[in-house]
């Protein structure tokens, strides 16, 4: 393997860039050529390929987003696109892929594989951190130290007010940025998709709250069952008595999503895109590079895909028990 | 003049715990007895007053919020409950007023002096800089850094994804924190409540500004004519094809009540506090004590309430350059 | 068992609070009386304990610092003071003992309780990540997260002027810091105490960067065997022309040690006091609870005193790939 | 006057690069050609001159340091050596400048336009805050809030340990940033080149707030004619028996020139940039554009170079009062 090529697709998350520079360095200190491929899928079809350099990504390991921009493919989805974007890449003299990206990404990338064989190795970029096959994904510390200074400053305002406040925070179908955001936040209830907690639950716990706690904190996801925090509220509310508490709602929204990653997404995007192209070289493919206990391990992107990676146990009864 | 009573009214804002602080002390170094009266006009009706210590306000410079907390009270604004408040503070010998806070707080001190006599001076504690007779309030460098923050992590996925995001930042009746955060967050556009922007008006700009930007950042404060930020970008929208952008849409909420106050406002907390120790023992009453062009001004609560503070015809300008 | 008590000991480091609060309130869930022993092992000479209830540790999960306070004690290394101690826990019918804090406390810990035998756990409260046991320490992702911000503004000035930088970094036996610096800073290089990096091999690297770069950061930890990095730049700066560069140091110091703590240690700090809590209640003793691969470990004080904790190799081979 | 050129000199500060993109984004938004100079004076030596347009400043208004470079010029300080910078400029066209910088920058712009007559206006970008004709300089807000950071982080760990820190920040002939730190920080003393404070009186001092605090904090501007912040601490120990208290030295150094820029510098860095190109169209030379009273004043190099700006003496009162 000569040429090997680098994109970013999906959601960007902090920590894209730091895997991107990994990827460009550690490739040329192990020989290869590296290209980068601008926009995602959408660029590999019209061909936006560029060589890239050690100082090509220099002074980039600190920012947010993704120097490769990311974008949307319509055409990718299609036969024809995916045939072009080979057809781009062959004419580049492109032998390996690195796609750095979350579910949607790996799904193009392991369909793309299987059609024209070009071997790929992903790395998890996203900041759910709702992948099979790593323990953490790229962006997510970020992302979740985001949501805490936020709630930090929600407290304040919470505390000087004795507001009852529900916090939205990222997470379509994973509970783990509300999980550690309510126990680094030290919010008094949680609400995430992986467990049923009620309107009634809500109701009650806020009502037992009242006696010893003047202000409380509610973490929800946005993909919790019972619905985003502007409505949860607007349910819990009606069971209280206009002059009990003052109720409060805050969405985080795409703060979440930038920042200077911390040194945690750093490091590991450092290291995943190091694995990624070590993995490439060893003939690995069709898989991604994670960390499980602080190793490198290569899972195939159909189990990153498809397999549930469950919220801890653990983590929410220290939840539950820290809340009293 | 042996007691004074010091507290917080209104939402909250950072800095607020650097003034009583700063009240306390200046107090205490000019042998006052300082009292602080919890829950604002609230806990005056219910007597919640403590004498303070110097070691009282330890700690709490750095801190948002109000160590004093904050209320509403409808009691307050009946003639009933203002005698009680001021039997209340008869009661515990209180025999000067500081009010933190903004303009409800001022309107309600302006009422109470005049029916009751106890001498009373403002300090300027509102993140929205709309008060007259103060280049500053105390929070707004504060409110105006954390929205900038968000806005510096939004430009990172804007930039990624080649969006439009429109940001709503706070300010009711004042684009203050608007014009601050469109120029130093490097906004294309702002929307504020003084000027008129029509959704033409952006829609030109936007289409315009195509040409040579990919991503472009629209700051709309909360109370500009057109609606909300999501209204806003709804009807924008609708003038663009839909293939040819991607629009997203970010209210900033509560995170700019709280946090650590900056420099700026622990500094002007600390001053105002102080200003309006001295200003009470000079024999000032019924007015702000604010800084105007770096000095102690003493602003009757009549003005602050009823003037209006116009937003720099610079700060337009200068703004719509740097958009280019 | 039924009354327990937890203390602070050694230096201070983010995340300890976290520790606290949860110790105070996992053993309040299980029905336990809790205490705190302020000062450490001087306070426990001294009787300084104090009944703990849920809201004595409000409001302190986000701080930096130990409200238990820290401090050396002199007289618990001499056999008087331990025996006056034993007799204060006895006085307080304490039964059990949760020491958070680094070797020293440690091994404070283990003599008492060989002595004693008061049950005892620790929790692992430093900024070094030098215990073995646990994958990380309480306090250090702070640590890093702060010398990181402070390395990123660095590299701010040191682009500007074409600069070579020395920063030191804390870790006096340990390159943990250093490392995950050097890797989440892109430093050029990094001299830990683990490896042998001599003037000559740093004069070489910087010459042969020199082609490529303008700037570059070194990082040094405390430790490391050529000395400070004060000492180390004078060195190596014998080896230049003057023309040729501008050298500057910089000791990054105490801010280290405060801050906010990170999402990390104020969950790792939560675990592991809920640990310490369960772990004296299954009969644990003379041991650390400790996070490793995730799941919670007791290791024997004398393993994690004694045991070395080696740098990751990986992460030096990536550090050395990703500054060429 | 068609062609103008910006360039930065002397020690960068945060809100320099805020001042060059304003720079060049007015200077288009008035047809003028807008050229750069990097490395300073050194460069205008070597001709390192180029054209800009809008989009070359993008995404810099929120990043420190100077994508323009700083060095220092000896070649400068020579007829011969500006000689070369005319006929550089003659070569480009540049028909008027805009030198960013403090002191030694303007000084050297004073020479040159008196020499070649080529009119240039001068931005006050440095830290120090030491320059006469404007409130503020750009990176003075800046520098505060990171030393203040650091205060609030080393206030942590020095409560934790009834600690007293003595805190070195920048300021070699001024105390601004230590007295705002002071003011900000909650500080106990605060030593400035603009006051004597022996040190007889810093120990009469923290002897005295012994009785009513465990810890505190000195402020010490590296330019105290007492010394450095480790020299002075030393002296004081020496007043102090052993066992009295653990006293700490910590020099903020370098970290003070870096990081993002605060709102505050970024919008004054555009002010001042937007004023100095108007300052030219309209026939001013020789002169800074400085803000006074949240006015545009243009202030004579002679004035800014040789005039002194005194601390604010009510700065200082309320320093010593709120340290009760």
């Amino acid at each position: 393997m000569k040429k090997i090529a680098v994109f970013t697709s999906g959601g960007d998350s902090p920590g894209m860039n730091a895997c991107v520079r990994s990827v460009v360095r550690t490739g040329i200190y192990h020989k290869l050529e590296v290209y980068s491929i601008m926009y995602g899928y959408d660029g590999m079809i019209r061909g936006d390929i560029r060589k890239m350099q050690s100082h090509s990504v220099s002074n980039i390991l600190q920012r947010g987003g993704t120097v490769l921009k990311s974008a949307r493919s319509e055409a990718f989805r299609t036969k024809e696109g995916r045939k072009k974007a080979y057809e781009q890449l062959q004419s580049h003299g492109i032998e390996g892929l690195i796609a750095i990206g979350g579910d949607g990404t790996f799904t193009g990338a392991k369909i793309f594989f299987e059609e024209f064989g070009i071997p790929t190795v992903g790395c998890p970029g996203t900041i759910d951190n709702d992948i099979y096959g790593t323990d953490y994904t790229i962006g997510f510390d970020t992302a979740v130290n985001t949501a805490l200074e936020a709630i930090d400053k929600i407290r304040d305002t919470a505390a000087a007010h004795d507001r009852i406040f529900f916090v939205e925070v990222m997470g379509r179908d994973s509970g783990y940025i509300a999980i550690e955001c309510a126990i680094g936040g030290g919010a008094e209830l949680v609400m995430v998709p992986e467990t049923k907690t009620t309107i009634d639950d809500v109701v009650k716990s806020l009502k037992g709250l009242r006696k010893s706690k003047t202000s409380s904190i509610v973490v929800v996801a946005e993909g919790d069952e019972e619905g985003g925090a502007a409505h949860i509220m607007d349910k819990v509310k009606a069971h209280f008595k206009e002059e009990d508490k003052e109720f409060k709602v805050t969405t985080l929204g795409h703060i979440q999503r930038g920042g200077n990653p911390t040194a945690k997404d750093r490091i590991l995007g450092s290291r995943s895109g190091m694995a990624a192209v070590e993995g490439l070289l060893q003939g690995k493919s069709n898989c991604m590079a994670g960390i499980i206990n602080d190793k490198v391990v290569y899972t195939p992107f159909e189990d990153c895909i498809t397999k549930d990676k469950p919220l801890s146990e653990e983590y929410l009864r220290l939840q539950e028990m820290l809340s009293i």
